[in-house]
């Protein structure tokens, strides 16, 4: 048994090394959202799906889509998806490694001739990273039906429109909305994706459920003190926006060490105006990335950081600007489908841990319009958005083991319900 | 009397009017060693000496200047300087107030047919600042005997070497040994200079007697932490080396703080590598410029910083690197002349203000072979190297009774000497 997970994780690790190999340049992998190489390689794992025997469609959007059909034309669809393009400079496994592991849970249930209790459609979003329209989820969000067609006009940085793109690509921006999975069909969704952070790493486990994608508020902010000379104005007299800055950045990370329950809180811009060694700083602008699973607390530590940064700057005398530039609720992973994830890792003889995931995902949008969860496979020390991005085989082995047992487990419980 | 000294700072005012016209650029005020603007400054400031009936002369490194003789050929010389270069967009009066006041003493001086006890050597310096060739003190070290010939190699950024350019602007290097007035021959030096720092616009006082000239060190340091993504890493598992540079900068402003005296620390400059409001910071690189009148004091800071940097980054988990670039021991003013001058500003009726001063001087190298002070003027705000640079006539007129006062008591005090 433990050897056949380990063949179809061999399996899907080639199709892997065979997709990156497709890019639009020469080093790493970057197969941005309607390139030549985005569907180069869309084609090629479209040529996977229909060597399976899965019929096949892109959609308006430029996803790749599939189904395995219950005989019950009643029944809902459970979608499996994960994304197919990168960002610039990506690793090989951010979005192709769920993708492919469904194909590989679909071919293992077309070799059994399973009848299913619910549809099964696999879809390879077209655009989740958002690189070349600076958007979010431009895939997912045309199949939850929640794409805004205000989007069209858009435009990259060469000027072309999305709309010109899709159509460059043989999409269709007029049928978008047809492309869309009605509300009401929907069962649920699961994503396979790597976990992109340390945690598993550190903690030496294969695998972990999400319970939660955690909202973001992102802050520009600018202390404005004085400039002056280094070494002629004393201590007391100063205004520097520097060391005002420091302290908002010291008082961002303890308050999120303290209160923990997955909130982070990142300055991960800072700049100072006219700098030089000799003139103290008078004006800092910096960034604030704010992340929580938990809205209330989100709101409270934001709360809490923009009402200590102004205290700090008026007890500094120097001013504040404070911009929120940008904010996203966090969504809650579906606690039925995570029932039936944690009892697939424990039978699957693993420890089960659960996180939050601190990137985004489509999951995002999906869960606006189903039950959605994610499981996370542990990924080389945690890096992404990176060439040196990599996956072992015994924790893919385990992903596609507890992927079919998850599967298992929704099949039993559907068919319970449709006999019940 | 009072309307006196208000006349002779008019004066002095219209001369540092006409002066600052000459400027390479049209904005501000730019005149750097050895330009023809800078030239032109120059000989306007010779035709003035002229005019008062002082033999001049230029010294191979461009140095103006006069000299009004005792009767007694064996007396001392007593030298009243400042520079005539400038900043790139400099204010007016930084270097050319000293020049010109000392100019102004000694019209006086000439109109009283006033027989000194010393030799008076006014003296116009062609690099203070050090711009061009990135240099400190090339006039007064030539006229110190301290010259380093190997600076003669050195080029701006145009390629011209210090030898070339001297060559230019009719300077001759290899009589600079001949320019030094020999260690033996020196009785003190006086320097009136702008406050370049806001105490005694603060304190609304006219002048203040300078007691010490700060010593510096200049550290470059870089703290390498891990960079990673913002929304994955957990607060425990990070390693920003922003969050350590913070730490850093709050650390050295609150040493400097609590320790007082004329310490003073800033972190000008703090750069992220890599920087992305999303990303952990990896890498940061900031600079520490600390000074102090007090060399035990520098060094224990120095040290203080130096080994709390290493502490906070070892218990960050992050690397540091500390990098010593620059190091320049404090000097102290004469005692005796500051008696002179504290003498001096109380009898003109001014509170008495003791300053260190932040900023290099000429004074600096001067110190290394004669008792050298210097009288501080208040500026507007504390600005300089700036177009914003201003000194109030009020105050430029208590500068010239203090230091007219000043040269009387030093006149008396070598007449008792003498006589003695």
């Amino acid at each position: 048994m433990q050897h056949e997970y380990t063949a179809r994780a061999e399996q899907i690790m080639r199709r892997i090394q065979e997709l990156a190999a497709i890019s639009e340049d020469a080093d790493g992998v970057t197969r941005t959202f309607g390139t030549p190489a985005f569907l180069e390689g869309r084609a090629l794992v479209q040529s996977w799906f229909e060597a399976a025997g899965l019929p096949t469609r892109v959609d308006g959007i430029g996803n790749l889509r599939a189904r395995l059909e219950s005989p019950n034309r009643d029944a809902k669809t459970f979608v499996l998806a994960s994304h197919i393009d990168t960002v610039v400079n990506a690793g090989k496994f951010d979005g192709p490694l769920g993708v492919l592991m469904g194909l590989d849970l679909l071919e293992n249930l077309l070799a059994q001739k399973a009848e299913l209790p619910f549809h099964i459609e696999l879809i390879a979003f077209s655009d989740e990273e958002g690189v070349r329209f600076h958007t979010t989820y431009l895939g997912s969000q045309v199949v939850t039906g929640a794409f805004d067609h205000a989007l069209l006009g858009r435009c990259d940085e060469a000027g072309i429109s999305l709309d010109q793109a899709l159509e460059a690509m043989g999409g269709n921006a007029s049928q978008l909305s047809l492309d869309a999975i009605p509300a009401a069909e929907w069962l649920g969704y699961f994503e396979l994706h790597i976990e992109q952070g340390p945690v598993l790493w550190e903690r030496n486990v294969p695998v972990a459920l999400v319970t939660a994608i955690a909202g973001q508020r992102r802050v520009e902010l600018t202390f404005t003190g004085m400039a002056g000379h280094a070494g002629t104005v004393p201590m007391a007299m100063r205004q520097d926006a520097l060391c005002a800055a420091a302290e908002f950045v010291l008082i961002a990370e303890q308050f999120a060490q303290v209160h923990g329950r997955g909130l982070v809180a990142t300055v991960g811009k800072l700049a100072i105006s006219h700098a030089a060694s000799n003139v103290i700083p008078g004006a800092v602008t910096c960034s604030l990335d704010l992340r929580s699973p938990d809205e209330q607390q989100l709101a409270q530590a934001y709360d809490f950081l923009h009402s200590h940064a102004e205290a700090l700057a008026l007890q500094r005398n120097v001013a504040l600007e404070w911009k929120l530039v940008q904010q996203t609720a966090p969504v809650a992973c579906d606690g039925h489908l995570n029932t039936l994830l944690a009892r697939a890792i424990a039978d699957a003889g693993y420890e089960t841990i659960s996180l939050v995931s601190g990137a985004g995902h489509d999951a995002v949008p999906v869960s606006f319009v189903a039950p959605a969860t994610m499981l996370f496979i542990r990924c080389y020390k945690g890096i992404s958005h990176n060439p040196l991005e990599d996956v072992e085989m015994p924790d893919l082995a385990a992903a596609v083991e507890v992927a079919e047992r998850f599967l298992n487990e929704l099949k039993i419980k559907n068919e319970e319900l449709k006999m019940g």
